[in-house]
């Protein structure tokens, strides 16, 4: 039989699976010889037992009562002893941190006839029928679900009738009368006494606390933080410390630096004579830690050396909660505190100062998903007035701009030149043209997984959703905002400014001047590194990713200017040129001849009228690459995307041919754009297949690359452009387009070799890898296309369609577009790779796909054995970094097998 | 070192690999002790040796040499000799039969001087100058590349010259002056003269046969017979024999039996007086091989006895090619014959009641290809007429229509009624509307990778392309037909009646009288299986099919019309039944109310209205179905397919608009068609997605088939409905139906357990087949959209656009979609079944693609491991017997292990 309960001097920090993080820091606390109330954790093995079973394991509250005695013993009192009564609190703890999602029931050992031990124990008549008070509400409220606002009122009335306002003018008659009122309240809404035995409280509790683990806020919580379900949490029942005993008792929060900042010091806040939801309610302020040291100088000290014991131990930034009683200090909870990204870095560097850690594990510390944020431009918290509400921050970013209520006013104001956020109730596919026009969405409902949400982080839009203090009305075209006050609401009209905050979710009326990045800065050379805190440790832990990293990192850029921006911002190279572009603007007109050509001759003439331009494209992409391989894709779209689309001719010419016109050159386009015409274009002509079937198509492009390889040499260059065919699935295409690519350029003399490689993103590609890998350079996968074709799903058609509603049924836990979805997709990308360096143990392999700048999938790709990622040039330094991270946790890894 | 050469007495017939299908024939004759000339085989391991060096291998010729003077030394004759030559006859002989791709050179050994003595020493100068020409042309033909025209046309000279017009009429001074003026032509073409040195002659020869292997019309043969490209060929030397020495000799072929109808007897064809090339060039008419009774007895009555020995010996339908040198018979060839598909079945039973083979092998004898044949109406060959041309079979049928030449007169014919026949010099696919309308399709370009050809075959159409004899003039309307005798040409014009035969390419003037398929008529239960003695052998042998076979063979159908058919056919039960023909026809009104439905109440009333009639169905299918499985699939396309086309709609509202005029429901229509719209619909909203997207749509199929079991169960039947979930991608998906479709049927009583499934058709399912397993009770692969999303491509897209590039490329030996490809979608398939059935041991596992009726296919499926096929129900046969020939050749495998 597995052991169920443990002693906090049974236990350590790293039993966090099994006791959770509360229960396990608590147990490293009173080893480290803290003053900790006595107390022992229910483990996360009985949580999950009792939720398979629907009961608790056998013998379970055997131990708990043993562990009890151990409590009693130790403490000299007995839960329910009418004289001296002990009182417990009972916590849940998970692994993760979960906060507000779990339940905690104070004061358990208090009744009827308890209530006047602790009373005359204490002395204090007042304290005991307050302390049964929140009892009845707390297990009232956790245990049998009863709603909080039906105590609220009968305080309300006890208040009015004692004629008093604030909860602590109540005297104990008072009180006692909250809690016979509150006892009825009790009964009403669960048919039964309020429980007088303290065991069958405690009991309850603890069934409370394990039930509460499947409540729908902590499952919608898990889903959205990844959190496994399956994994239970622990229940922590430990002595009554009170600190509500009088001025000499208190409670309070510290961090052993600030965990806003990362500046160096201790920051907290303290309350006296409170308890800790006293202070979570608000119903009183708080005064800064620092006040402590005036009103009790002893308990302070010893807190200022418990703080510095617990980072030295820790290693790193803890929040701890306190409370004193009677002049006495108890510590509470320990953890590795949260922080913002800017603490992040700032106290990983400090840290290395200090000598506490090195550079691996400062970097470990940091993510790229924070460094991401720390590139975006921030509102000045300085000048930011009070928000007008706060959403979910659904995609970061600083946005202003004016409202606009509909997609139609969205993309007719942007066409003006205007910044407008588009504010919805909610969205839908409808709204995409406005969503793209907008800078910033503004939803008043759906969370991190509404259509808004999703839509705007996959097109990289600054959104807030959710915020339901808004009241939008469209057709009035205004904004309502409640503050919750009764005071009269503001309101906003089309066309008023207002800033979204993605990184908060705020709100604000007006424009809030918004500061650019100064790491964004930095990164592009306009900040020294010593400028700041901040740009400082970025500069350091950056520098270290790229010492450590095995993984090169290069940018997706499709001309000079993205391939200059991606140099600064330390690609080591391009990974994808498309060459799409090169088919646009001012060439539609040579590109539509050449679609047109009805002979060999036409097609040839607009292909030769293309070469020099795309020559010269070439010619200046090399020469902000010198050095530096760079990798230019075939062209792959279908031609048809270079005319006109369908619909729109169609209507054209039904209207002429209407009106008894000639649609002229319109009914020409029509006619070739309904013979070229895909039911599904991402699966028709193009890619590969478009190289074979257009004569001359692929030998342009190729002729042009080796035009300007030779250009850029003669310039005395240093030009290493690489050949990627697109959307391979067998590896005859590749070898057929290989071949009259080798053959064309032989013709050149003192080319450097010309890598010729593919793209996988076909999943034939991957499952035919071993072949293909014999007769390609390299590899670089195209996880966006295999997402698609191995979920079967294109992004365009069911992103904003139903990629909500999987997230919310945990079909997937983020957005397989996002991070690469590692047990579909990944496996594909594995068994690639494998069968691949099966073949070629030297294959260069990377990634060239959105996938290659999100700090997840970056570690998989580290895992699965790449050579390079290559991303936007802005990912460029996040992914740098996760790529250092990813080379030290394997390091780690090793040194402890 | 290996060795090059082996003697006809040191081979046998199980080294086809090494000595080619001819040369391992004729050492296996040897071995028999029968009447084959000296001689020895070259083998492809020499030939595969010359090939990758562009040299002989060392010591080839050495060998060459010795087993040359073990023939003269057995026939007391030498090479050049100038008394007494002999004279080597040097033909090419590959694995598998190529016939007329490779090469042959007689007479070998003649020179200015041993001509001489051949004449002396057969006492016939013309014989011996006769020979010498034959030697001239063919050598020079066959090892420089010489045309025959230059020969044929001194030919000419001399024939007109002599006065005379057959070439039997020339004389031996006339032959003489034909062989200087063919040595001239040979100096001229290859500037060098004609060698005399006979073993000159025999390695240039070799030589000559090695390099045809890799002629283009050897290698495009190869590509569309999936003949591996690095067999080689050997190459077989033989001691000329002489059917050419006066009336009694002769030459002849003869088969075991007839090899059209399978009908017991030797059949053959004999020339007297004339060398095996005399019969094929047709210059005389050859005489029924029983004549040779009366002409040579005794040599008659020994060939009886050889063909008698060979069958036994085979024990399969041999021919052989022979030659009687005065009096004396020679055997220069024998192999199992080939046959037609009715020959195949009628051979293979009668040979089981001969006692020759058992049953098991006579499956193995016939293919699933051939009994598909058989299947299908042919002409009467009683009453053809001659054919006006012949062209490549391409789609099999007996197809007769009026002719029509555009797409545009096939819609509006068969809209009318009319069967056609579209005829055009090529297809593209702009045709494909008159492809569809069309009875069958006739070109007169392109081969059996044409746009036609893979187009019809993909739709099932009847296709003869490639009838070179054609001229088609579309604009002019008509089709003119040259018989290549300088004969006025025949021409046919826009609605004349014209007949195509898919089986043998022939193409008939007028309506050729087309009889009903016995087999077919006898698996329809309208002939009794001893009707004839095909339909007898096919009752046989399907029979014992469905004896051995472990695979269940199923049917795809959607009405109950379509289960009675298939279960008629042999079916085990509905593998596959749509339901989106549910959808449709007078349902429209519904759909159309269920997709513009603002509010749960109308989406609900539409809903409810569909379900009685979808019960309806249900009910009907399953009476067709007691006691067997039916998986009915839950609606998979997209709702906007159910509305009209985008630009449809877009049309006739731009018109309106134009017009001043409302455009009414077409308005609304079109809103919502808009809102609908996907870029890529077959990666859009469908499938299981739309389940979880469109709240009761799921539920009412569910309900609708629960519905109709119990109704079945009422009135006695044995209904049993498996529900299967489309396009699953991830186990959650199918856990959300599953769990709906439980709750649901627990409502009903008495419900027999009804299991859910999904189908595997997106490639991540088959990546995560171990969870999936978990929640399936079966499997159903989609290898149709397997293959389209695995390659990244839509048939609908893409078959008629490149897939003839890429099989003449040989990208694809055979379309995708005709076979699996296993090397890709068959892995892919592999891994499922192998992680799913890791999981789950007993899970069902079948494939309902249009692969479940390829030949190919099934043995694949076999081999993996399934349980069932499922295809259409004219497809059932033929799946049953490839079932059964799968398991036997198992078990053939498993006995000789």
């Amino acid at each position: 039989m597995p052991k169920f309960v443990y002693d906090f001097i049974e236990g350590n920090r790293e039993l966090t699976d099994l006791l959770g993080g509360k229960g396990a820091n608590l147990a490293e606390m009173t080893r480290l010889g803290l003053p900790v109330p006595p107390g022992f954790t229910v483990t996360t093995v009985a949580c999950r037992a009792y939720l398979a079973a629907g009961a608790p394991p056998a013998g379970m509250f055997d131990e708990v009562n043993r562990h009890l005695r151990g409590i009693e013993a130790r403490l000299g009192k007995r839960l329910g002893d009418r004289h001296d009564p002990l009182l417990l609190a009972v916590r849940s703890g998970a692994r993760y941190s979960m906060p507000g999602m779990m339940e905690t029931v104070l004061d358990i050992g208090l009744t009827d006839t308890t209530v006047h031990g602790l009373a005359a124990q204490s002395g204090d008549d007042r304290f005991a029928w307050d302390s049964y008070r929140r009892l009845v509400q707390m297990f009232g409220r956790t245990v049998f679900g009863v709603p909080d606002e039906l105590f609220t009122a009968e305080l309300e009335t006890v208040k009015r009738t004692a004629g008093v306002t604030a909860d602590s003018a109540l005297d104990a008659d008072d009180l006692r009368a909250l809690v016979e009122a509150y006892q009825k309240v009790f009964h009403q809404h669960t048919g039964r006494d309020f429980p007088q035995s303290p065991h069958e409280q405690l009991d309850l509790a603890i069934r409370a606390v394990f039930e509460s683990w499947n409540a729908e806020r902590a499952v919608l919580y898990r889903r959205q933080e990844r959190i496994p379900a399956e994994l239970g949490t622990a229940v922590n029942v430990m002595a009554m410390v009170f600190g509500n005993r009088g001025p000499d008792s208190g409670t309070g929060v510290a961090f052993t630096r600030d965990p806003a900042t990362g500046a160096r010091g201790v920051y907290g806040d303290y309350l006296a004579n409170a308890q800790g939801e006293d202070v979570v309610s608000g119903v009183r302020n708080t005064v800064p830690l620092q006040e402590l040291e005036r009103i009790d100088p002893r308990s302070f000290h010893r807190l200022m050396t418990i703080m510095d014991t617990l980072e030295h131990h820790y290693r790193d930034l803890c929040d701890v909660e306190f409370t004193i009683e009677r002049g006495t200090l108890w510590m509470l909870q320990t953890r590795v505190g949260k922080r913002t990204a800017e603490a992040a870095f700032v106290i990983a560097a400090q840290l290395v100062d200090e000598g506490v850690i090195d550079l691996d594990e400062a970097l470990d510390r940091v993510t790229g998903a924070q460094l991401g944020q720390l590139m975006f431009p921030r509102f000045d918290p300085a000048s930011a007035p009070t928000p007008l509400a706060v959403g979910v921050p659904a995609a970061p970013g600083a946005a202003v701009g004016r409202v606009v209520f509909d997609s139609e006013a969205a993309v007719a104001a942007a066409g003006r030149g205007e910044r407008v956020i588009l504010v919805r109730r909610e969205t839908n596919p409808d709204d995409l043209p406005g969503m793209i026009a907008a800078a910033g969405i503004l939803t008043s409902r759906g969370g991190k997984t509404s259509h808004a949400a999703v839509v705007a982080r996959g097109m990289g839009r600054t959104c807030v959703c959710g915020a339901e203090a808004l009241t939008v009305d469209t057709a009035a075209g205004q904004l309502t905002v409640a503050d919750g006050t009764g005071a009269a609401p503001t309101v906003l009209h089309a066309g008023d400014l207002i800033s979204i905050d993605g990184a908060t979710g705020a709100v604000y009326a007006g424009a809030v001047p918004v500061h650019p990045s100064p790491v964004l800065r930095y990164i592009e050379g306009e900040l020294a590194p010593e400028a700041d805190p901040l740009v400082s440790a970025v500069h350091r832990l950056l520098g270290h990713a790229d010492v450590v990293r095995r993984l090169a990192v290069r940018a997706n850029a499709d001309t000079a200017a993205d391939a200059h921006r991606a140099r600064a911002f330390g690609a080591a190279g391009i990974g994808l040129c498309r060459t799409e572009h090169m088919f646009l603007g001012d060439r539609r007109e040579l590109v539509e001849r050449l679609i047109l050509a009805e002979t060999d001759a036409d097609r040839e003439a607009a292909l030769a009228a293309l070469r020099p331009l795309q020559r010269q494209d070439f010619e200046a992409l090399l020469a902000e690459t010198d050095g530096q391989p760079v990798t230019i894709r075939l062209l792959d779209p279908p031609l048809h995307e270079f005319l006109p689309a369908l619909d729109e001719l169609t209507a054209r010419v039904a209207r002429a041919e209407a009106l008894g016109e000639d649609p002229g050159h319109d009914g020409q386009l029509l006619a070739a754009v309904r013979r070229m015409h895909e039911a599904n274009p991402m699966l028709g002509l193009r890619g590969v297949r478009l190289g074979l079937m257009v004569p001359g198509l692929f030998a342009t492009q190729v002729r042009a690359i080796a035009e300007a390889t030779v250009a850029r040499l003669r310039a005395g260059g240093d030009p290493r452009p690489q050949i990627m065919v697109p959307l391979v699935g067998a590896v005859q295409e590749l070898e057929a387009v290989r071949d009259q690519a080798e053959a064309l350029l032989a013709d050149f003399d003192g080319l450097p070799p010309i890598p010729v490689g593919t793209m996988i993103e076909v999943p034939r590609a991957a499952l035919t890898a071993s072949a293909i890998a014999e007769v390609a350079d390299f590899f670089s996968f195209g996880t966006n296309d295999l997402t698609q074709l191995g979920w079967g799903f294109s992004r365009d058609d069911v992103e904003g369609v139903f990629f909500g509603r999987y997230l919310e049924l945990g079909i997937f836990p983020v957005s397989p577009f996002e991070s690469i979805d590692t047990a579909g997709i990944g496996r594909l990308v594995q068994i690639a790779v494998a069968d691949a360096r099966a073949t070629r143990p030297d294959l260069e392999i990377g990634v060239c796909g959105e996938h290659g700048g999100d700090p997840d999938s970056v570690r998989f790709f580290h895992d699965a054995g790449f050579d390079y990622v290559s991303c936007s040039p802005y990912r460029v330094p996040l992914a740098r970094l996760e790529a250092g991270r990813a080379a030290v946790r394997l390091a780690h890894r090793s040194d402890t097998r």
